[in-house]
């Protein structure tokens, strides 16, 4: 409630300075253009559009159907994780395959999630800041918003299904329970997952970390009524089901080879159907508590369930492109791998790893840049770098954009995602993303914008490690936090006023064009608020 | 004095200790086997010893020559520092040929150096611990040892030479100024250097960072009589002579192409001669103060001096191995990359990066981790990541191994390096190294153990950063520090009595064994005591 107000003045501010803004000349350094009224602008790269459209239209041509499109998103898996982004083999879990993705194709330093998982999963199927569909923050055992946003929300699935995909999600979903949330009532086809997140099955099995609920009987009891353990499954038009129960940690351990197993067999049905798909492979690990499946137990060589599950999440990216080769889909295939917020340090330190300050929950670096690879063979060329900027919600138009439907995008809802085909399919690419904005629930935290980072609000901790229960979020004043992410890519040393006097106006600029959208396009309260 | 002292006393009570170990047996963990009095004890591979000495016979036979040898060290670079590490491009400074090196080779992820520049290259030169040269710390502008450690050290180079090999050194020596410190008077061949270090040459000439030096003319007066800016050159059996005096900042920023030049010129008349060569290609980039080579200002996206030197780094690297493929010798020529110890924190943020704690100047990983890289076309298959231990030492004894003159080493002198050719050469080797002990000049500080890093000592520090300057060594009492570096990479919570009671006194086995050197093979005073 407080935040909502706090963002309705800063907006009603912002509209006063917008006033003088409407007559002068846009600021030099600000690259973008707005091509309509409720998509974020861009920057224009017309040479490398030219390029890519070209060789889009050439693969068309050449296999006469759209593009399959998998997503695959990772719980928590910190940007460090991966042997590619200096951690595998260093840190005690080799990633052979997702290093094999990179090798093979664009390997991003720069790609930005939402601090939790909710929000960023909102936002790569809707393509908007949370805020403005106000899945801002996990949905929570036996709670339930006030609104249900999903009845004014777009999912990329939906408008790719009725554009002629074949769409799923397999995996978690933690983006509400009952009817109305399920994948298959918002756009998906099909799907089979657990609705909310690993965490809240395990508190009901594991007595090691949870003694105290589940040897009082009375706590016990209550527990049962509000959690439910299980796999749902559901098909468009039908009512979704119970697949299977989920009885105890053994049970719990498999549903990531279960998932494997339904993504394996979509993609076999979805190429005999002769139709592209769309799937997002929605992991639950590496989210605490792991349980690797039983023959992953002590195959890291930490031999710890953190480091077994990612070894497990692995081998599983592993089979699911050795199946794109077996099927000889993998030229007609775009891959996209990343994670849905940062490491989180409250279960550390078997947990996520990371060169950056904080953890899932904030928004220093270590809550929000997460590994973003992108491969498709024949199209991506292999061994690439790039630090352009890309926000998992750009996966919303990016998508879209491969299933050629962009064009069928509503206009009642602000978009944030920006197309970025052209970005990953050209050589050497630049991003069209000027810059990425950051938010705690509803608050505007940080903006990053080229190296710099620049914080209004910092997420300030106890002790000497990032913990999300023990933050507080305060007003870096008198005036922003600023870090040269390539000098200070941990975020130690604010050097706003020595190094970047110049920026400053510039940020506030990009910043007052993103909060004159909400004018418009105003944040939903679906009653996830405090 | 005081640390000599602590040393002595430490090796009577673990003399005593050791007496009753003698009759006892072995630690079932303790894998090594002392082959020699005067070797360190190494990890027996039978079998990785055997498939790498057929395929060195068969190289042999068919090049009719032993290998070249190549070793690439920068100065102060940090673990984190190239893009296969996880820096490069996310860092603002990309290093395309040093992660192609990787790319084509064996990147290994647990390579130490000692916390200091001279100390890492005496170990390096020698295969010894710098507490028995006693080059265990940098020798500073107008200093003199008491003692020429030279006279009783023997260098890899002379050995190599007397075995055939042509041997040279180009770049930054600091192991001594003077008559009797030259490299050509120490075994190798030929050398072009700088006796010291930039840094001790850029406080005469950069009146930016250093106005109080150059503006008060007494003190300026009196710098000019102790820092002499040169380059010196030489040959074995003559006089060595100043090539070329630096002048001004330009002139200093080129040193490092001048090195280039000369290694590349060494590596052709090495082939014209027919012989094998042993070259270290020492950079004296990136240590501070950076002054890119004039092409490379503002060539890094970050395009700051650090990060322009580190592509100047990186360029030179790609035109050594452009050299050995042009020469077509790459098959016959093995190449290590490394760095001398960790990233420097006290010239921070444009300094080097890592995700470790701490810097160089202490043993914390930040101090002593660095990038180790061994490429050979043919011979090491490419792609590959390992996290065995290996310990800068290991190339005096892997390089004399190369050079087949592993039996000339002379038995006066305890040599710490073990030989790791095999676990370079074999497919998925495994180290012959059992542990890595860590000092602080001559006091025992840490022994990193599989994935344990045991503490006995620490640098504590004020504020967030480590700062050699402002750290203090105290004992990790009452008993040592444990960390699992897998799980903690960064070292951020001790867990020894938690986790790892079981480890602890095989460790201390580790030590005792390892004090017990020291009888026969004692430290060498040479004066740098405090």
């Amino acid at each position: 409630m407080l935040n909502k107000l706090r963002i309705g003045l800063a907006v009603v501010i912002l509209m006063n300075l917008l006033a003088i803004r409407s007559d002068a000349q846009q600021d030099p350094f600000d690259l973008t253009v707005r091509e309509k009224e409720y998509l974020e602008p861009a920057i224009p790269r017309p040479e490398q559009e030219k390029t890519t459209n070209e060789k889009l239209e050439k693969l068309y041509n050449q296999k006469q159907q759209q593009p399959n499109i998998l997503i695959i998103i990772v719980d928590d898996m910190g940007w460090g994780d991966p042997g590619v982004y200096g951690g595998g083999a260093a840190i005690g879990a080799p990633t052979p395959n997702i290093d094999r993705l990179a090798h093979g194709g664009l390997r991003l330093t720069s790609t930005y999630a939402q601090p939790l998982c909710t929000p960023t999963r909102a936002a790569l199927m809707t393509g908007r800041m949370p805020a403005r569909s106000g899945l801002t923050r996990p949905i929570l055992s036996g709670e339930n918003p006030t609104t249900n946003p999903w009845q004014t929300e777009n999912t990329a699935a939906k408008i790719l299904s009725e554009g002629g995909y074949k769409t799923a999600i397999s995996g978690k979903w933690h983006l509400g329970e009952g009817d109305g949330y399920y994948p298959n009532q918002v756009g998906y086809d099909e799907f089979l997952s657990i609705m909310s997140v690993e965490s809240d099955f395990s508190q009901t099995f594991d007595a090691a970390i949870y003694p105290e609920l589940i040897y009082n009987k009375e706590r016990y009891d209550m527990i049962q009524k509000i959690v439910h353990p299980e796999l749902y499954k559901g098909v468009k038009g039908e009512k979704p089901y119970v697949e299977r129960e989920l009885n105890n940690l053994e049970e719990l351990s498999e549903i990531d080879q279960a998932f494997a197993d339904y993504s394996e067999d979509f993609i076999r049905r979805s190429v005999k159907e002769k139709k592209p798909f769309y799937l997002i492979h929605s992991f639950s690990k590496v989210h605490n508590d792991n349980y690797p499946s039983k023959e992953y137990r002590g195959k890291s060589p930490a031999a710890t369930p953190y480091k077994d599950a990612i070894v497990e999440v692995d081998d599983i990216t592993g089979r699911l492109m050795a199946l794109l080769d077996e099927l000889d889909i993998e030229e007609n295939t775009f891959v996209f791998f990343t994670s849905d917020n940062g490491a989180n340090e409250d279960v550390w330190p078997d947990a996520g790893h990371q060169p950056f300050r904080g953890g899932k929950g904030t928004t220093w670096e270590g809550g929000v840049r997460v590994p973003g690879i992108a491969y498709w063979k024949g199209m991506i060329s292999p061994g690439q770098t790039n630090d352009g900027l890309f926000d998992i919600c750009d996966l919303f138009n990016t998508a879209l954009a491969l299933g050629g439907v962009t064009e069928e995008i509503p206009n009642s809802n602000y978009i944030d995602g920006v197309d970025q085909t052209a970005f990953l399919l050209a050589e050497n690419g630049k991003s069209k993303r000027q810059t990425v904005f950051m938010y705690g629930a509803t608050t505007l935290t940080a903006v990053r914008w080229q190296e710099y980072k620049v914080h209004f609000k910092v997420f300030l901790t106890q002790g000497t490690r990032q913990n999300i229960d023990e933050s507080v979020l305060v007003t870096a004043s008198p005036s922003p936090w600023v870090y040269n992410l390539y000098l200070d890519p941990k975020e130690q040393r604010s050097s706003g006023h020595r190094y970047f006097e110049w920026g400053i106006p510039r940020v506030l600029g990009f910043l007052k064009n993103h909060a004159a959208t909400y004018v418009k396009y105003p944040m939903k309260d679906i009653g996830l608020g405090i």
